[in-house]
């Protein structure tokens, strides 16, 4: 059994304990049962319950680890479960998180609320909250922690090693010291296995990395993420007008991916990033039925050119029966073509000077597919309605709709990136679109020439 | 200017220079621009140009970057790329690389190559990539290295820094030294930044983490990037039987979980995980082609159920306007559904303890939204039409069609993951065929109650 697989098990025991029963003796039991559980997987066993039987669970857990378990729950998690705390519980809570998730968490909250919370912590703390949680949360300012620490440059390493030593324990993934004039203005880090490997009489100097690798504090998130990608950091400087003021560390980066994971999919058909799996009903109707709303639009748009067909339609009814063939066929191969274009923006692959090889593999893609199931499709079908002109009707219209959803697939996601639109959330509908009208009206307008 | 938009507008200018024209001194240029800019850059550049001009900028690369340069691709152009190399060129890039890097390399290429590449490799260098090679890519054991610092228990921490000091330069990443007895089994690990901060004379044991964490080198990828996730680790110790074989970077997890980004999106709509932006004619056409075909075939069966109505189509023209209208809407709610199930299943949400209250949000959801948008509709054809019989064959077919797109989009994944089908991969153009049929079918079912 592989250790995912096992833990999937003991959730699913928890559930179950929590589903047939609650009375004293049945909650006692579970409450055993999370404690012999890890952090993890009492965040997990949360996440995958519906929310009253959430609450439940977050009163039975023991108070020391409810820190620990809060932050590894996702964002729409927390705010649930933290708008039902009191303030008192709050502030417990908020004074076991690392900075950068209490501003996080704070940011989530009332603004009346978080002025009452920060009010009540320890001066120090709450410095260095304010310190983050002016940054907007999606920018580097908004990932880091301020848990740096730093040196002179004008030390040895020996000297800096027994500064070190006098730490109790540094920062969760310190690989770096960073290292700052007098003024706070940041010079470089030195790497934390370079000060172990180096000689004990080298001057700091010596050994420290190019004063060019930092983050700038406004830095997009997804920047920040590609950045860590491309040099294998594990932690990096923030600096805001060449003061250093904070640090990201790998872990969030590895968090920020996790949260990511999808983005376009979920977006793609109308949904949050990171949707709660087990949101409640009032908080899932909205934004799924506004996208259901948008959707009969569009489809609306497209029966209304059936319907000037109507006469033709009368006349030959094989063609009520092949329209919905037609349109299908150009949107399934445009959203094939539209996924590889939005994962290509998404990793910086494509810019106006590759752009008209892109759309020219995609038609040619086009022709040849069409080319093939076309005309196996155009055969069966004259063969079933006994009719060749079908045939030749159908292998035209599909050949139009398969090119008209390469080409909408191409550049239509390219052009929304230009005019600023995210091109997961809109393009979608909009090409469903096109290849429906496309398909239907070439389809149509073949048919009134064949047999009009 | 973000660094990303000033990275993206030097690619742009290569790639301008590049297309317009290949004299010398053109390509002169390009060789210099080329020198001007980073390994990640120069990556990026040849992942966004078509097939021919890969080979070209290849050919411009200065040859000492070249193994930079190629570690920085990805799986499928690196293949492109290396199936053309002379065996003495390959041989090159494999010495300048990651041992668990050249591993994955060599499992792509013909074993022959292999083979021949390997035995012509230093002696030390052939042992440690075929202490890795034999691992599955997709297990722990495929993803690690075997780039390890390794110490034993009975040492102090001073004797242990002094150690690590003969090192020239610690291995990338290095957060951990492990320990191992006089056998290779693995005892435990010693955070460095633990060893600075611990007094000079404390016996290793005392610093150690506790031994339980570690990696099986059988561990599937996935669950290991999950275990990094939730443990915050940087690098981790991959043990066989009880020996240490090897450690994971967190590095190698930011890579895995970039090329995963997406994954479900590629695979929905029939592409590879990793699918290459530019990837030639001749090797998209396949996959792309047969995903068509099967869609074709799908809508077949689709289109089948209609023709079984054509009497009452010619009867009321006006349920040939509207079929595709109902069809469509359970297909969006449908797939609205599942992909909130495939990303719960991907997250360890779901269970068989949970279904049940998901598939019962979900069809509520599906029974407001049709309350809703089902009246709106039937009112709005109704009118258009001027036959209010329409109004409630379009209210009770595309209620009837949002529950089933509910359903299937809930069970159906769920059901794929039960007998081991990735949900991903087939569940959408099984929904698409399932609301097709229930949409044509409970309509035009209707249709004939009502008006037959």
């Amino acid at each position: 059994m592989t250790i995912e697989s096992a833990e999937n098990n003991r959730v699913k025991i928890l559930h179950q304990a929590l589903v047939n029963d609650s009375d004293p003796a049945q909650l006692r039991k579970i409450r055993n049962l999370l404690n012999s559980v890890t952090n993890q997987e009492v965040a997990r066993f949360i996440e995958a319950s519906p929310p009253i039987q959430r609450s439940l669970i977050w009163q039975l857990l023991d108070p020391e680890r409810e820190g620990d378990v809060f932050i590894r729950l996702s964002e729409d998690v927390q705010e649930t479960i933290s708008t039902k705390l009191s303030k008192a519980e709050l502030l417990h809570l908020l004074e076991d998180m690392d900075v950068d998730d209490s501003a996080d968490l704070l940011n989530q909250l009332p603004e009346r609320i978080t002025d009452e919370v920060l009010n009540n912590m320890s001066e120090e703390r709450r410095l260095r909250i304010e310190q983050v949680i002016d940054y907007p949360a999606e920018t580097a300012g908004g990932i880091m922690d301020t848990n740096v620490v730093t040196i002179r440059e004008d030390l040895t390493v020996e000297i800096v090693l027994r500064y070190l030593r006098m730490f109790d324990d540094l920062p969760d993934n310190t690989s770096n010291v960073f290292v700052v004039d007098r003024h706070g203005n940041y010079q470089g880090r030195v790497l934390i296995r370079k000060l172990i490997t180096a000689a004990a009489q080298a001057p700091i100097t010596e050994v420290m990395q190019p004063t060019t690798d930092y983050i700038e504090v406004h830095t997009p998130a997804n920047t920040v993420v590609q950045q860590f990608q491309d040099n294998d950091w594990v932690s990096m400087a923030v600096v805001s007008h060449g003061k250093l003021v904070g640090r990201i560390t790998v872990d969030d980066i590895v968090d920020i991916m996790a949260e990511e994971q999808n983005r376009e999919l979920m977006q793609m058909v109308g949904l949050g990033v990171e949707e709660d799996t087990f949101a409640s009903f009032q908080k899932s109707i909205g934004k799924r039925s506004l996208w259901l709303g948008i959707n009969l639009l569009t489809a609306f748009i497209a029966i209304s050119v059936i319907d000037q067909f109507q006469d033709i339609i009368e006349k030959v009814i094989a063609i009520a029966v092949i329209l919905p063939l037609i349109a299908s066929m150009g949107g399934i191969a445009g959203s094939q073509t539209m996924t590889i274009v939005i994962r290509g923006i998404a990793l910086q692959h494509i810019n106006s000077s590759n752009t008209a090889w892109l759309l020219k593999r995609e038609m040619y893609l086009g022709m040849s597919s069409a080319l093939l199931w076309s005309s196996f499709a155009g055969f069966l079908i004259g063969y079933w309605f006994d009719d060749y002109k079908l045939t030749q009707i159908v292998m035209i219209a599909m050949t139009v709709n398969l090119l008209a959803g390469a080409i909408t697939g191409t550049l239509l996601p390219i052009f929304l990136k230009k005019i600023k639109i995210d091109p997961a959330v809109a393009s979608g509908v909009i090409l469903t679109t096109v290849t429906d009208v496309v398909g239907f009206l070439s389809f149509l307008v073949l048919a009134t020439v064949y047999y009009g």
